[in-house]
């Protein structure tokens, strides 16, 4: 059985049924998430929340996840393409991190590597995906939609293709044809998936979708909107942090000093942070908090304003260029739950020159082989500065997030490679 | 004016008029190539072929073009997305190279480098396909089809798109998805263009077109069913090879000694052949022709059958499974013409173990960065196999063709890079 017990409001805290089947709260059109059982998960016999590290995915993390794998009725409604436990690399030879003492560690969301788990579409988004699809098939659901920068919509696409679903999946015609293309060809190969290419940003592309797929039946999975699930998938990045079975970890529950998160919406850091708090609440680890870092290209940079600002929310902004083209969201619902948890946790917000970012990304793979993203490209740029501003100490374990595969940009940075 | 004056076919050798817009020979259902004037050419005032290197695109061959880039009638007819005039590259530190005393280069077709010209979508079928969308635009056709095993099809979405005519796109389903996914957007992008995904080869991709866009008034420009439009254009990839311009010429017109050519209908080794022919016949070469390779995988061998049978053309057999997915062409309406011309140049036709190629193309690409493609793989495979049958000799200046970017089949050869 599944131990979450509620969904709450992260505005208002208004608590609704674990099983209600809702988009955003309808007191204050804030997000919900799913909120746990966590005491009677720590009093359960086996005391313990059935980690199973020998299943190479996300699902690994038993009761700590809204399906439980060891539940043979949330086991039938799982559907897996192997998304997450996705390879941790130490950047051994970093110079910075060579000379300012610290470990300096990249979680590879994007290409898969032998012995680990794969995100079929090589992003992050599969672990949100991946819980939406399980979800929609637990409550029935048939038909989702999603507006996307890319990256989502091709992950829904892959996951609802290959269960069987309906998917109505809208972008930006400025997405990167690698994503736009795949979506597209989909829509030829499965009739239950459809894609419209907006003018515009994903703020257009969420209007199309709420006009035209929403009242056609349709359900929304955009970031946020739906119950908390893509959260929850996401969680399973900090849980991976955290978990024994990893290089840095020596078999013991514990958490990084620091992540460097390259943020669009923000889902990631939620996901994280809710990762954290469920395990310091059951106990599993103890310790100072990781400081969370949100990075983001100087050419769209709502969270860094807003943060330096001591505001409580980010203001919409203008989209600006950048082939960091994930993190180019010119505003978000859940920016101001992103500000509190930085806030909290003493990380920060910053923004990195986007003339940097391209340069990095080609360094990193002619250095290091990995084929890092322009959003994880972004953090590597972040990495001195948060050094000069003390925000990496000596002594820190620092795992920076790449988010995906820069397969997915190739035709806008074929020549930095 | 443009010194093409009449259509052959290369079967009964019967001419047409050079302005015939036509398919295959009505008399024996074989491709028609353009004859050039020479005699003409030849004794031409400016007794040249007006040459012009500085033109960093396949457009440098002037009067050898069948679009003259120096008559303004022509000339308004081109149109050119910077295709052809591809880097050319020494492979120095190639072992069987250095131990048997040969020159090994590779002509690449895929990934653009900085001060030649950039085939647009990756491929040698760039060449192709922009004298096919420059000559729909001479004779007022406004709307074109082709099957294609991928890249043929990239191509004149692209070339179509761009030039803003009509094209209808059929594809074998397993068509790699970087493919794929593009012709797809650009259908959602263009409204002219249109994609059909068949099951089965290009074969059912065909007879699609034939059935469906035919009958619409759409004319056909699969490999060899236009009027030698696209031997044409690759003829320039032979011409780049032979012109002074280029590091192993030494400033004057010469040709290599011997060309590895990875072989699905063959389109590129008869272009080649009429460029070297045309030298020849000008004046501009001397000396023995080079020998010509094809190169097959062995899921898929049927030129490499016939050549070996002694057979004076091909026998369709089942397509076989091959990464090297554009030499997956179980027959071809213009291997009579390959056959003769391997013979005629003293070539060879080669089969290369399938399980060898991904190996190679990982292989390259870490010890050299080119981006090579499963098909250019495929030739490097071929090589010590030539060296030990002694089709390659001490002293030869031998070119591989690399007929595209990895780029475009990445989903199945990720593992390898």
């Amino acid at each position: 059985m599944s131990f979450v017990t509620y969904l709450r409001c992260l505005g208002c805290g208004k608590e609704y049924p674990p099983d209600q089947v809702m988009n955003l709260c309808p007191e204050d059109s804030l997000p919900v998430q799913m909120c746990f059982d966590l005491e009677a998960l720590r009093k359960k016999e086996s005391s313990d929340i059935a980690y199973r590290p020998e299943l190479k995915s996300m699902w690994r993390f038993g009761r700590l996840m809204a399906l439980d794998p060891g539940d043979a009725g949330d086991a039938s409604n799982i559907f897996s393409l192997g998304e997450g436990f996705t390879p941790l690399y130490q950047w051994s030879d970093n110079n910075l991190a060579k000379k300012h003492g610290f470990e300096l560690w990249l979680k590879d969301e994007g290409r898969p590597a032998p012995g680990f788990g794969a995100n079929p579409t090589g992003s992050f988004k599969d672990r949100g995906m991946a819980m939406v699809v399980s979800m929609a098939r637990k409550f029935g659901l048939e038909k989702l939609a999603v507006p996307t920068q890319g990256n989502a919509g091709d992950s829904l696409a892959e996951y609802a293709a290959q269960a069987g679903l309906s998917a109505a999946i809208a972008m930006p015609v400025k997405t990167p044809m690698p994503i736009m293309g795949k979506v597209s060809a989909y829509s030829q190969l499965y009739p239950g998936i459809s894609i419209d290419v907006v003018a515009g940003t994903i703020r257009e592309a969420g209007q199309l979708i709420k006009e035209k797929y929403l009242p056609q039946g349709y359900f929304s999975v955009a970031t946020f909107e739906e119950p908390g699930w893509r959260i929850d998938g996401k969680k399973t990045l900090g849980l991976e942090l955290a978990e024994p079975a990893i290089p840095f970890n020596d078999g013991a529950w514990q958490m990084p000093d620091v992540i460097v998160y390259p943020t669009g919406g923000g889902t990631g850091i939620l996901g994280m942070w809710k990762a954290f708090n469920e395990l310091q609440t059951l106990g599993l680890t103890d310790g100072p908090m990781p400081r969370i870092i949100a990075v983001q290209s100087d050419a769209t940079a709502p969270l860094v304003q807003a943060f330096e600002a001591g505001l409580s929310d980010s203001d919409a902004v203008e989209a600006g260029q950048t082939i960091a083209y994930g993190i180019n969201v010119p505003g978000g619902v859940g920016h101001f739950e992103v500000l509190r948890i930085l806030r909290e946790c003493q990380g920060t917000a910053v923004a990195v020159p986007e003339a940097e970012i391209g340069a990095a990304l080609g360094r990193v793979f002619k250095k290091t082989g990995w084929w890092i993203c322009p959003e994880g490209a972004a953090c590597v740029v972040a990495i001195s500065r948060l050094v000069d501003e003390q925000h990496i100490h000596p002594g820190d374990r620092v795992v920076i997030i790449n988010t995906g595969s820069w397969e997915k940009y190739l035709p806008d940075i074929r020549h930095l490679l």
